[in-house]
């Protein structure tokens, strides 16, 4: 069972944070929970958000005013953290887009990170916590991200379409093997073979597919003022991959907006009604 | 003339992080303004927000969620940092609630603080800036803030209805001679003379009034789970000091919540909405 850390009423209902014995990572892992008001009476829809590059379980309570609208709409909020806290790995926090805060949402092959940056796992881990600690309704989980979380949200409702119901993400790291931030974390992280590495790619899952894995739809927002756009995402691939499987995308391009939680914080409504709508 | 930081697309406006050199202080000092949509146009109301202890002119635009609601409304927001940074007097950053971070919106008077800890002087000034630089209202600014803050938007507003037209605050360190917080920082700042501290206290300055200053009456909301609230707010003196001069006071006790910012996100739209209707 999981530890409650702190917690703090908000909007009707609770912010948790939370720390448990993670059996794929190997480690105590914190999370954090928005439970809305009413929480309790009947199973609701949960979402879950993974962040990006730097950022913690905290990130996305903190600063993306989401609480506001899950309340209003009766969903649970989840955040996990984005890399293993003190396993230890020699020179794991000598770069902010590899290793701490950037596990990348991958289970590592390579040692020595294979031991415990284990992300992959960990959400389905985490998903499957929460199932069993919260009043949550197993048949409406969605998942949104933002940048590294964008793609891990994408990635890990591709692989898992029928866990995860809905997805949208911000600004996401569309097609990680075609940019440095995606080809460094592969590289380190699965070591050379390029097979590997696909089923962590967005666009290569999602050009793989037969049909649209979700009728309902995927969201994206992408602010055109954002510094990483060119070089690191890549939105225009998973486009292209989307309407070569018939995968219907919203993908909107908002002029000015940058990579940050301002951006976020814009939109971030749009994003927990669209959950909402396609989870029912 | 202030310089730019950075700036972020945020609901449609835009928000801005300045520095400029502060005659008050007399070091650079730092402030955030979001502008909204449409700002340039005709007039704006504006809202300062002065935040609390360890808080810097970034805390409220980041945790607050306060952008959608200004947007909304048209609301210039400004918030300045709590002290200033740099002044190099010995042991200014030992304390996390005197010194650094805790300027408590006092004129100092006492060596070596009387230099550059002058944040009182320092609100005055950035008002003025404010309305020289941004499309402001000067008949229409109000102010708000939290904690030291709160106690600060109720000093400045009491002692300046003619420039704060409307004033609220988060759980105000209402009563600051009698509680821990507001003696030390007054002692330090201010010396011995109980005189000078009552010019800094909010509910010493309301029960000096002649009449109702606000006539549109204050808003302050208060958690009841908040740790600080019996030894260091006294949110019920200044409730009192209202009553004797007939001041309109809406003072909010809410079960559950405590004093940080998922308590003030939760209440905030309230403020803005309150400080619109009273602005006009």
């Amino acid at each position: 069972m999981p530890d409650l850390l702190n917690e703090h009423a908000c909007f009707g209902g609770v912010q948790r944070f939370h720390s448990f014995d993670s059996q794929a990572i190997g480690l105590p892992m914190r999370y954090s929970v928005y439970l809305p008001p009413g929480a309790g009476d009947k199973p609701l829809p949960v979402l879950f958000y993974l962040a990006g590059l730097t950022c913690t379980e905290e990130t996305f309570m903190i600063k993306a005013g989401a609480q506001r609208v899950a309340a209003e709409e009766g969903i649970i909020l989840v955040a996990p953290d984005t890399s293993p806290r003190g396993a230890g790995v020699p020179g794991e926090t000598d770069n902010w887009d590899f290793g701490v805060g950037a596990g990348f949402y991958v289970d590592a092959v390579q040692e020595p990170w294979s031991r415990h940056y284990r992300m992959y796992s960990h959400i389905l881990e985490l998903r499957q916590l929460v199932l069993d600690t919260l009043p949550a309704d197993p048949a409406r989980v969605g998942i949104f991200g933002h940048s590294m979380g964008g793609l891990g949200a994408l990635m890990l409702a591709l692989r898992n379409p029928d866990l995860f119901r809905s997805v949208s993400a911000f600004a996401p790291i569309a097609a990680p093997m075609r940019c440095p931030w995606g080809r460094k974390a592969f590289g380190g992280y699965l070591g050379p073979d390029e097979a590997l590495w696909r089923q962590y790619d967005a666009t290569e899952l999602m050009a793989g597919m037969q049909g649209a894995p979700f009728p309902g739809g995927i969201l994206i927002d992408q602010g055109l003022a954002d510094k990483f756009l060119a070089e690191q995402l890549y939105p225009e691939a998973f486009e292209a991959a989307c309407l070569g499987v018939g995968q219907p995308l919203t993908l909107r391009r908002h002029a000015g907006y940058d990579h940050g939680y301002y951006f976020i914080s814009t939109f971030v409504e749009d994003h927990l009604r669209f959950h909402r709508r396609v989870l029912g």
